[in-house]
């Protein structure tokens, strides 16, 4: 509700608000006694920052909660990771530059092997070239046709992941997922799990039936496991709720389709990290807010690399005076969820941040870590929370009440 | 929610809780590095004080919102900030002393000038003399009559500021304001915000078309502008949710209506500090919750005086030895918001918190001020659980659950 309130209290401004968002930022010690890779690296710029900002630990979503990467980026643009949770199928379909319509169901599916009894033998199809993909789901948009007027649409993104989506019905997304995650099994059926989703349920079942049937001599991939519903009703962008006109700088497709759904313009393709920061001096003259995503640090965790993670952030760290030089009236330094190397994927531990701007009171943390983060100003807060805060900075928010 | 489990455990008992409230007492350093007012002052009492007791930051209304007196006020009282938001018309109401009865509608009124084409050309009247605004609201009061027995109130309040009230009627406050903010435009009608208001609409059309008529030949003050709609229902006091027999201590009207309208009892006049701290003694033994307000530091941060404000810190740093001897159960120092100096204006900052009583624990911070707050026990608070904080320590709550 607090964010309803902050919505009501926008006022428009030029000052400017970047958000430097290092994926997979908070981490752990590789052994007992020792540091965090954010710890470890040397920051000269990042500490000075944390020293002269206010620091913090941000909750994602909740305490004990390990988040993906779609409610973690709600939460850091403002958006209730819970009540704006959207299916992996929307993501994929934002991230693929479909044309999402509202009113359309989309769904993440895997091209996957069954043998002669119908059991699943591979639920990857031996990760699929992705060439093979494009021939299967070329074929499938030319002869797959619904009664009652639905479209289907397929698209390839990568290997054996496709997505599926479905236009022209009053769909509902309560529907059992047909991935049965383990092989020797057949693939579920796509019942429906609540009395609303019956005629959805009619049409998926048409939808597999027909794909199985179309598929059904093709070796490399001769059936199709669905999971990831969503269906799509248009989300308020960060314009009409905060009054920006937010840029996106990503280099990958999900969190470019995460920033069109809430309304981001994207900056044109950027693949490393200087080409994105190169995108934010190009276009820092015509957006008020700037959403730079770095997805190596996650990338490094996610693998279980320490010392390479380690060497992102520093890396990121030296590019810090190049976006200092900008003059951001605030600058927002975090990730949107920890990803420690020695979990070697998401975690629920809290993420470090850094404010800066004019209005920050500086605290105790005089370097930036997960631990001197601890006794930053800013507390331990819900990451949804973040935004409204670095728009007070801005001078975005006028007073509650009289 | 939490709020009424408290008031469900709420055990009635003789033990006294003080809230020493020093208005806009959350400061920022002037010069980078430097200290905020509060940690500028000398205050030897009440670093003991914190030193002795447990420490915190407070959020008056949310991470990033910068309240207004009232929210702000309310929260204190244990009284959600957003639920219980109410217009400015009511605490004009209640600061004036007006007779406050369920079913009015309170305004905030400007006396305005426009010019013969009817654009504004002072919103203000030119800060129209007191003695003025009085003339015209007598000459109101007796020429103002409206249809269908719907009574009107004009009360002055200073310079160009006025209370207009209407009884008799069933009222909704979603009417839009007439004041356009800005010279050179008409005064907007007072239309209905939503279809349950159009009675109040056509009502308040009636009134400020006789108002403006009534005004036509006056040459300071020919129009009027109504804004901070308020429909009164009685909120549940104080002593119905707490138990307590609250007493309110303090020199400036808004906080005496504020204390009002939660049924505290106000003490008889007073002015200066001395003053306040000589009613807190007097009526000591008569009650059991003590709201002393300290208007000083806010107006000081308000006029962007740094020094000025950290004297009066010191000032009441003075006298907390008075208060001390007294021997309170809990007593609770902190502010209602932050009004730093160099913002001249209150700020959307969290507020330093020293609670004091014989079962606080002890904290490292040492000393009162923002940055030893934040390693406080207390930690970063939602200002309208600090109540019940207070109920806790002074005994007034019983055990939730078997």
């Amino acid at each position: 509700m607090e964010q309803e309130l902050i919505d009501k209290l926008v006022t428009k401004n030029d000052k400017k608000i970047i958000f430097l968002i290092l994926d997979g930022l908070g981490g752990l010690p590789q052994t007992p006694g020792g540091q965090t890779e954010l710890e470890a690296a040397r920051t000269p710029n990042l500490d000075r920052l944390a020293a002269s900002g206010t620091c913090g630990l941000l909750d994602p979503v909740g305490y004990g909660i390990t988040p993906g990467s779609g409610p973690a980026h709600f939460a850091l643009f403002g958006y209730d990771p819970v009540a704006y949770n959207v299916g992996r199928g929307l993501l994929s379909a934002a991230g693929l530059d479909f044309p999402i319509t509202e009113g359309d169901l989309y769904m993440r599916a895997n091209f996957a092997t069954v043998d002669a009894q119908g059991l699943i033998t591979d639920r990857r199809a031996g990760r699929l070239a992705t060439e093979k993909n494009e021939a299967i789901c070329r074929q499938l948009q030319e002869n797959i046709r619904l009664s009652s007027g639905t479209q289907a649409f397929f698209r390839t993104e990568k290997e054996h992941r496709a997505l599926v989506a479905l236009r022209g019905g009053d769909f509902c997304e309560e529907i059992a997922e047909t991935d049965p995650q383990k092989t020797g099994l057949a693939p579920l059926l796509p019942v429906e799990l609540a009395p609303q989703a019956k005629k959805t349920a009619a049409i998926m079942r048409e939808l597999t039936e027909k794909i199985n049937n179309a598929l059904k001599n093709e070796e490399a991939a001769n059936t199709i496991l669905l999971r990831g519903y969503a269906a799509y009703r248009r989300f308020p962008s960060m314009t009409e709720r905060f009054g920006l006109q937010p840029l996106a700088i990503a280099s990958y497709p999900m969190y470019k389709g995460i920033a069109k759904l809430l309304g981001m313009e994207l900056a044109s393709a950027t693949q490393t990290v200087e080409e994105e920061i190169q995108a934010l001096q190009n276009n820092y003259r015509d957006h008020d807010f700037f959403f730079v995503h770095i997805k190596y640090t996650d990338s490094r965790g996610e693998d279980g690399q320490f010392a390479e993670k380690v060497q992102v952030i520093e890396k990121i760290d030296a590019l810090i005076p190049d976006i200092c030089a900008l003059n951001p009236d605030v600058l927002v330094v975090t990730g949107d969820h920890s990803t420690p190397a020695v979990l070697s994927g998401h975690s629920w531990h809290p993420v470090p941040v850094l404010l800066s701007a004019a209005t920050s009171l500086p605290d105790t943390a005089a370097s930036f870590g997960e631990r001197a983060c601890i006794t930053g100003g800013l507390g331990r807060m819900p990451m949804k929370y973040l935004l409204g805060v670095a728009l007070a900075h801005a001078g975005k928010l006028q007073k509650f009440g009289a």
